[in-house]
């Protein structure tokens, strides 16, 4: 992997590489503000739930919704997101959105 | 799924939308050349990899690379690579490339 591109590297990028790289920057953003600082705490899994995935996760202010989303992720129980529980959530949301995305386009072409 | 935010809605969107955005976008730009518009052929395949992953996987021109990715991410044997399964490869490539920066980081914070 000694060619994963840095954050710097902006010079020749393709779409899905920036797609990956901000994966990575969102994740980083928030879980370095406690604790440890590769993973999301249930704090800043909320926050970044929040900011973050507002639109598809209406509720996320709700306690019940944050430990929900936290029990499904957290695979191992330990209380901590990581990264790639984080990636398992992003692929999850994006896998609905595009079937929805699909189901709205074979509408539209019905006549 | 119904605010699953679609491509012409550009405001109030999240790093986090985009990179999902970039995903659903950059697999529909090579999923609809032939067969199935919703599938990655092997030929499709070869194309994506080449344009879009080029740096990560630099031998993708080989057929046999190509045969083995697609061999790998087929779970359900058709010789067509879907969205799921899209999602999946961008995501282990994803995790490796973080795990990546992270070693990274940790050398450079020792002294």
């Amino acid at each position: 992997m000694s060619v994963c591109l840095s954050p710097a590297n902006t010079e020749n990028v393709s779409t899905l590489e920036t797609a990956m790289q901000l994966m990575i920057q969102t994740f980083h953003k928030y879980s370095g503000d406690e604790g440890d600082k590769y993973t999301l705490s249930r704090a800043e899994l909320k926050v970044m739930l929040t900011a973050e995935l507002g639109n598809y996760l209406g509720n996320a202010q709700d306690k019940e919704a944050v430990d929900k989303v936290m029990g499904d992720l957290d695979a191992n129980n330990d209380g901590e997101v990581d990264f790639t529980e984080f990636v398992i959530l992003v692929g999850a949301l994006t896998v609905a959105c595009n079937d929805f995305f699909l189901e709205y386009n074979d509408k539209g072409e019905k006549k």
